[in-house]
């Protein structure tokens, strides 16, 4: 069993997405997080419902830009990951369906790093034909 | 505990990838793979050491080219998720420690899908400065 | 007072894009500009703008297509800048709002270096919600 | 006359490209292939017009995931020469007329390299107002 | 004459990069800033000449990486606008001689947005040869 | 045996780039072009080949910054083409043998349109191994 320390920000939020249904794993600490799945042609709808499911979850103020902000190039970055060259899905003849986990937290000892997120995004990549498509896995990392 | 079903190549890369010193895990099947590690500011040293470990432990043929092709190119999309955008290390001032898996076999029911490969990273990314750095995670797949 | 001097194409554009409401600002020599605004998520939306202002403007002859050529490029260059990445508004759910300017003229002592065109946009690009922003600025030079 | 040896797929499918209406090239060899054109400023439906051709023509098997996931990278690969940059079209206001040349054989004396695929795409790019544009090509290779 | 309201950290900073030498420019506020010059074909002497002017003159706290993080992303960012595509200058065989502006500050209304930074670069890109270049300009900003 | 139109410069380039040793290729009308070849893992060195050999040949004035600049821009957009995706060689770990055709001429009826430039580039691409490597192609065309 992997053990998953504290300070890993990144690996947690990966074991998050990670998970299968009815699978458990308890986040270390007094970190926050939260879940969810999106399946899209559209990328800018893997984007809305992350960020969604953040502010639903109180994950980030919704009425703080930095926050936003900072869960944004999160995003961005764990979608480098799962598109691998351009950010694109449907405008390039392929659809996603995504787990996706977002965890906030201080990985660093230093208090004065304060709170940073991790999204990792887990699923399939592939034609719009369901058994085309293969794994594919995002992680983007982000002081708040 | 997380379970990892036979099919899941790139989760069982990830999987390996992810592991501490001491841990273990069961790759599923006849599968084969390979781990290592690697540490440098030249993206190239990158791709080499994981080429070298793949060789060495014969997940590739090495005087079958297609073999090197497959692997090369799921190499370059594992770093995209590392990179993030610019497949580059000290030219942009950044440096990784980064962890490998490789892991080979066919994740689909249908014998005519023969073999696929999956590379996949984990370590940290940032500043040649020790402790200027977070976690970065990449996966590559591709049919051998 | 910034200064800026003849030969700078690209200073004056950049000036000319930052310019307030009830701001002025003389072009040195003999140079032809034009400027406007666009708002929109649709980058297409954002090239038609500059496109169309610079033709009605007479900034670029309609019937040459050499010169739609050497604007397209620049402007896709100034896009570059705003974009930072990927030259993707409403597809990574963010949205612009810009002026830009569009400056023609020989920046060179040398006349065989004939006409170039220099784009600016400057704004705030952000996500499509009021206040969720920041600004951003592009700069593209070309020849004509 | 160029003559096109044997082992250059490449160049063969880019010579199927570049033919004209009338003339006639014969592929050497057993090698398989398929033509066609398509228009468009929709990306996805390059890749679509492309893939439809291909397993229309027998060229790769419907039901096997290795073969259209080979097909796929090599279109991808294509279309950056094609579009150099950022993989878009309309998003980015500009249009293509291409015609295309799937080849699919072994170039390699090895046997064990197997069938390999060729993609050429060749036409023009440029506004969506006719004259407004130029000649553009791309060429993608991947092992099957 | 060009105002620069208080809230404009971005145009603050692009202002302080277009100054030529013996002009001057007040920023408005309590805001942090620093100016510095880099020429180079390597791009990761451009990311360091800006880390180091910001660490030397209290723009950033060299103990707390969050400061760094924020920066060099910032850095990346205002190098896209120069750069335009690729992140490359030797590679591609090209040189940049560059002024670069640093400002730290809160933009915006709201205390808890807090400190943000902006990273303005100004100057020439070309080939290695005297004259063969023309102006280049990038804007970068992120959360502190 | 295929025709190649006056007008066609990215073809003519493309027929260029493509001639085997012995073969030869009469380029219609008064255009002017020059080829070479060039091997390297430093992407710089392709770039500085063309360059030298256009210079060389006439085919762009050494004194015209235009001329020059609107090389660069072709090279840089064939380099997409070979490259296709991240426009690095040895970076990558991989390097290229190719050869290179340029030509220079008006592709259009309208005498307004003045000169455009024409790069083609043909060889192979892959691993620094003897056969570890499949062909590739790119193509930029700019005007003058």
């Amino acid at each position: 069993m992997l053990k998953v320390e504290k300070q890993r920000i990144g690996k947690n939020a990966v074991m998050l997405a990670l998970l299968e249904e009815g699978e458990e794993f308890n986040l270390p600490g007094n970190w926050q997080s939260c879940r969810g799945k999106v399946g899209s042609m559209d990328s800018h709808k893997v984007v809305a419902a992350i960020e969604t499911a953040a502010k639903k979850n109180g994950i980030i103020k919704t009425d703080v830009y930095r926050e936003s902000h900072a869960l944004y190039h999160a995003i961005m970055e764990a979608l480098h990951g799962v598109t691998r060259g351009q950010v694109q899905l449907g405008d390039v003849l392929r659809t996603v369906g995504l787990r996706f986990a977002v965890v906030r937290g201080n990985p660093y000892e230093n208090e004065q790093e304060g709170d940073w997120v991790a999204v990792a995004l887990y699923g399939t990549i592939g034609a719009p034909v369901k058994g085309l498509e293969h794994e594919t896995l995002g992680l983007g990392i982000n002081h708040m």
